[in-house]
């Protein structure tokens, strides 16, 4: 009795960034032994992380990364180019160091683990991942809400978590991935409802549909938007009603990590859609995003812009489980290194004062 | 007696890229647990340097990188945001570590050598940096040739001679990188001969420049280009009158790099456009370039274009000395990280053998 609802969390406040620090880092910048401004997002990057950081001296060196993963109804609405049961062998895969996220986390020296909130199969215990299942995947959204109120809420909880395991480990960037057959549908719809927005615009081929199939892709997602819109009450309802497991579990990181103050390296499509959920629910926790690539997909454009970011990569991957944010890395990394590493004008002896006032 | 003319390797075959090992690269691509082609430009580049090196595993774990230096006899119409003194004061920079690019070779754990062609001001003896002076600086092409025969044919042999000592550290990809106030203009210039072009579209702030400033060095550019127009009677002939020495000498890198068949990572601006000359001297040797990056520089698009290349970062970077460059090497170990890395879809026994065929 008394006890309090699970999702009281949500109302602690966001955690404040450094202006000072920011503004010590700028004239720091301003003082390294190069054109001011010629190392262009490189030097944002490593202000953006001081202000983050309360250090002018910040880092990229330890990071976290968490794959949350989960099936999704609408897979049956045949959206996707892969079987669902790929999301179960891709959660194996993980484990078994064979994915691009385990070699890229081995690459750059990050841990790693995987949350399986529930795959169409059952997935035997693997090291690494924790198996937490909410269900045999989302309902279908094409007729009746993805998640009930206590599988969006313990989705949610569930990236509360893993801030609090990667707050343990001590690291300084925390990096969150996704893996669902479906999610890029899911995804979009999302987005349609946060950002108002129709299908078409936002609707791309995901793991690799023709057109015919991307434009029933936009077709089931306009459907779903017409059932669902005038029921839907708020950004977390939205959530529930058109999210997945993965993407309630990523907003749930990011809203938690915006409020502990850890900086979070956002990854494609998929994870700027719960990061743009996240600030739909509790605005102001955007200041915590480090938004580390553009990705293929033609609604990754639109959220960024809605956000108003300028990732550090345009590579064209597409993949997700947090690839393109761990291909970014060693960018914030070497960003703090020519921040804190540099010499300045004064200590070089170059001639160049006139930018260090 | 019957010595051959000092530029007679300029006359050696271009290395061939091995064209089966590309399809092979290709073909494991699509063998890996990802949706084909979903990891972007990553995937490219692991097949291009597979093609270059002559092995599907590729390696982009050693690299060497030079810093060409000299001073320009342009500067002296005021074409730069900094001092002309700022070329030897940074050379001293690069050898006590706390330039830009000093700080990314010890990052990315690349070696790094400094050829100083010659600045208005004598350089003392230092780690690192190897003298081999042409003069103080080129001349001003306003007037004249930048260089003399003698001194074009020096500086791309000084190219020549860098690949040879990368070839001796066993390295398998080469960095090239320059330092010289006012070779923005110089580059500019060179380009704007090349493709043919007027100066206003190409030419840009530089180090800093102020609109009015960037309008006057247009001028200076498009009076040199009508001074030496109608004289230029070959891609060799236009580096002469207005490259500068370590424009040339990044050139003889590029030329003699694709000869031996090194891998060629290329930098910014003025890096691409001694790739254009190098293009236009020996057709072919283009085929051993892997662009970094796009800088704010206008006229780096333009060039990029005539190359029809997409880099693999475009971050506003404008520094110069190999840091854009620097800054990509580790995406393209990462590139190779995964091509080399990942499961298969037989081996992870993943559903999505339909693309491995």
């Amino acid at each position: 009795m008394n006890q309090p609802p699970p999702l009281a969390w949500l109302q602690d406040p966001i955690y404040p960034l450094n202006e000072t620090i920011a503004h010590l880092a700028l004239r720091r910048q301003m003082q390294l032994t190069k054109p001011p401004g010629s190392l262009g997002l490189l030097e944002t990057a490593a202000i953006q992380l001081a202000a983050m950081q309360h250090t002018v001296m910040p880092s990229a060196d330890r990071a976290h990364i968490t794959i949350f993963a989960a099936d999704h109804g609408i897979a049956s609405e045949g959206v996707s180019a892969f079987p669902q049961a790929v999301t179960g062998e891709m959660i194996r895969n993980f484990s078994r160091g064979g994915a691009a996220i385990s070699v890229l986390a081995k690459a750059i020296g990050a841990t790693l683990e995987v949350v399986n909130f529930g795959t169409i199969n059952d997935v035997e215990a693997l090291p690494g991942v924790i198996h937490h299942r909410l269900g045999s995947g989302t309902a279908n959204f094409l007729h009746a809400p993805a998640m009930t109120e206590q599988q969006l809420s313990a989705a949610l909880t569930a990236g509360f978590d893993a801030i609090e395991r990667a707050q343990q480990h001590s690291v300084g960037i925390f990096i969150g991935g996704e893996m669902g057959i479906g999610n890029t549908t899911s995804a979009t719809a999302l987005a349609c409802a946060l950002l108002n927005r129709d299908s078409p615009a936002l609707t791309g081929s995901g793991t690799g549909l023709t057109a015919a199939q991307v434009a029933h892709k936009a077709a089931v997602i306009a459907q779903a938007l017409s059932y669902h819109r005038a029921q839907i009450d708020s950004p977390l309802d939205a959530l529930r009603r058109l999210g997945g497991f993965e993407i309630a579990a990523l907003t749930g990181a990011y809203l938690r990590g915006a409020q502990i103050g850890l900086p979070l390296l956002i990854d494609g499509f998929i994870s700027s859609v719960a990061a743009l959920a996240a600030e739909s629910i509790v605005p102001g926790c955007k200041d915590w995003f480090i938004f580390s690539h553009r990705s293929a997909e033609p609604g990754h454009r639109i959220v960024l812009q809605a956000f108003d970011a300028t990732p550090l990569l345009a590579i064209e991957m597409r993949l997700g489980e947090a690839s393109g944010a761990a291909t970014a890395l060693p960018l914030l990394r070497l960003a703090c290194n020519l921040h804190n590493g540099m010499a300045t004008f004064a200590e070089a002896q170059v001639s160049g004062q006139q930018f260090a006032e």
